[in-house]
């Protein structure tokens, strides 16, 4: 047994795991590779089919004029600031302020941009039309997350979002969408993409979140926008000589799951209301509105993982790998439904959460 | 046929190509991955075993104490300079007038990291220890690219490098080694990898050159050097989810051909000498000191482009896909030797420079 991450080992040996599509090993690349010819020619530094066609479906797909694919959203989103801020000749930004830029990237986007972010809304809740309106300061861009990933995936009405969209329009405020997991969202608004994104001036996608691919990225809106943001590719180490495997399961990946999104949404919702079930759990937000919540409980990290290890021997089925402390007496952990959940037999699922509610409460009780 | 390229069109349409390790399609991953146990796990943001196992693997075969993966060598050479520049506090570096960073990456040292190149030595020859005693700008790091690619591959001799290299160590200036082609120079120093790295204090290799990979590049140095790096690849958004495709691509064809240096130097000097016997051609190097060299042909490219279609329909034999223009009545071409130029039958490739030889003769004396 891994000593150093145990409740990461019990979860990798369960038969059952309930979040994700599966592992993230070498097959899934293989999978993707086994549908294509060995002839198809590489992409040469963005150039060539197999990145030019997969480009140009995911522009339509968003409504988008044109496309580029990045290694990493990381990248995408700096590169998109950097030129809406050049394009003002004003390095100032909006986001949320549990943003991937402010809180995944090492502070890329001012090291290596210069530009200085304005951190809008509360940490427990999304960006609203007010926080933007009231904003002080002048800026370049806003960005918004949908859903807000680090508060469980929360997500402002479309009313709410369609008003912030017409007041930066209307301010000269571009609007950028990091929708990494935008394909997650579009069963809870019954939006296409396209009507999405509309709202946006430029947008980000990612390919292995809902869509399970390998890595990878697209970055879309306007032809002069995108082809701005392919010269900073090249400046950021970007423009790799080829990129098609991230390309090919990218698009292997989405044509399998674009459309399962609305069954994710469904089973997150489902699951949800199986942990809030149990006691001193509660889920974030309540009823999740795309496949992904958090999940929370009162109880302190190390009395809880030995719990779940426990619970993982006895049911065969895992929860999750880690947790991540809250305080002294809280935890939770992140869920996101794929092609895994399905598989579990039902009877087996309640019986986890049967077991999971008393397990806690026992636990407690001891206390 | 394609018109926009016909000589590249031609090219590919060949029985035999003289340059390269054969065409760069989809099955050199496929081929790459058949090695490989689905079942083995994801590298994941940097850690896991298939990456750290390859970075302790080429650390060691560099002599260095730690290593990096990076998506490409623009990324990790720019990262390189600027935390040799930071240490310093002084953001200037010097390099070749012809190096990658100054002509092929749209600026991104300027743009992104605020570091001034000085240009050193000519664009026709190499860096020579004058060149370094005689600038007069004091700098954090300067950059060697071993072999000087855009001017055929060419090298300094040894001394002259470990010169260089007591010289900057004197005056506490970095020194980084640009080895692209590191692998495919061995054989002409005679020395091994570790040697010629030891005169350097970081070291960037690649793995689609010589080693014929996807993509991908390793950076090496020092411990703190190599974990500072880590923190910029987060930044420049290369700490991808995922990078094994490359890794195992990287790792895959260095086995298969890093011993293969030797011959591929062999074949570029026996090569080389067929064109310079060939009317109004020239290589640089005249004698290659790797596997690579250019072509030059006192005849314009607009003449030279319909010899070689005709050369290639006749012999089944491809030269090059390519030519670059020098002036009205010049241009040339670049030859890398890998696994394609030993398959060639070699009655077969006398005939192609026989009638090239005879081609160029008699479109000299009718213009």
């Amino acid at each position: 047994m891994n000593q150093e991450n145990p409740l990461l080992e019990a979860f990798k040996e369960t038969e059952y795991q309930i979040p994700g599509h599966g592992k993230r090993d070498i097959s899934v690349l293989k999978e993707a590779l086994e549908t294509i010819d060995g002839q198809l020619e590489s992409d040469v530094y963005g150039n060539g089919k197999v990145i030019e066609d997969f480009q140009e479906k995911i522009a339509k797909y968003l409504g988008k004029e044109s496309s580029v694919f990045f290694p990493s959203g990381t990248m995408a989103q700096q590169i998109a600031l950097r030129i809406w801020c050049d394009q003002k000749s004003l390095q100032k930004v909006a986001y949320h302020p549990l943003c991937h830029l402010e809180i995944h990237e090492e502070d890329g986007l001012k090291k290596l941009h210069g530009i200085e972010p304005i951190l809008l809304a509360d940490k427990e809740r999304v960006i609203t039309l007010k926080d933007v309106v009231n904003m002080k300061e002048e800026i370049s861009c806003l960005l918004l997350e949908l859903p807000q990933r680090e508060i469980g995936g929360q997500l402002p009405e479309y009313e709410e979002l369609a008003a912030i969209s017409n007041y930066c329009r209307d301010k000269g405020i571009k609007l950028h969408l990091d929708g990494a997991r935008l394909f997650e969202i579009l069963p809870f608004y019954q939006k296409t993409a396209e009507e999405i994104c509309s709202l946006f001036d430029s947008v980000y996608v990612s390919f292995y979140k809902g869509i399970g691919g390998i890595a990878g990225a697209i970055l879309a809106g306007p032809k002069d926008f995108t082809d701005e943001s392919k010269v900073w590719k090249r400046r950021h180490g970007g423009d790799l000589i080829s990129l098609y495997p991230y390309i090919i399961s990218a698009n292997y990946y989405f044509d399998q799951r674009v459309n399962k999104m609305e069954q994710y949404y469904e089973e997150a919702k489902e699951l949800a209301a199986l942990y809030n079930q149990c006691y001193c759990v509660k889920t974030v937000p309540l009823e999740p509105v795309s496949n992904m919540f958090h999940v929370y409980f009162t109880v302190p990290k190390n009395e809880l993982e030995p719990i779940l290890r426990e619970l993982y021997n006895e049911t065969g089925i895992g929860l999750t790998g880690s947790l991540r402390e809250v305080s002294n007496s809280e935890c939770y952990f992140e869920v996101n439904i794929g092609d895994q959940y399905t598989k579990i037999p039902s009877e087996r699922l309640k019986k986890v959460f049967f077991s999971l509610d008393k397990r806690l409460r026992e636990s407690r009780i001891q206390v």
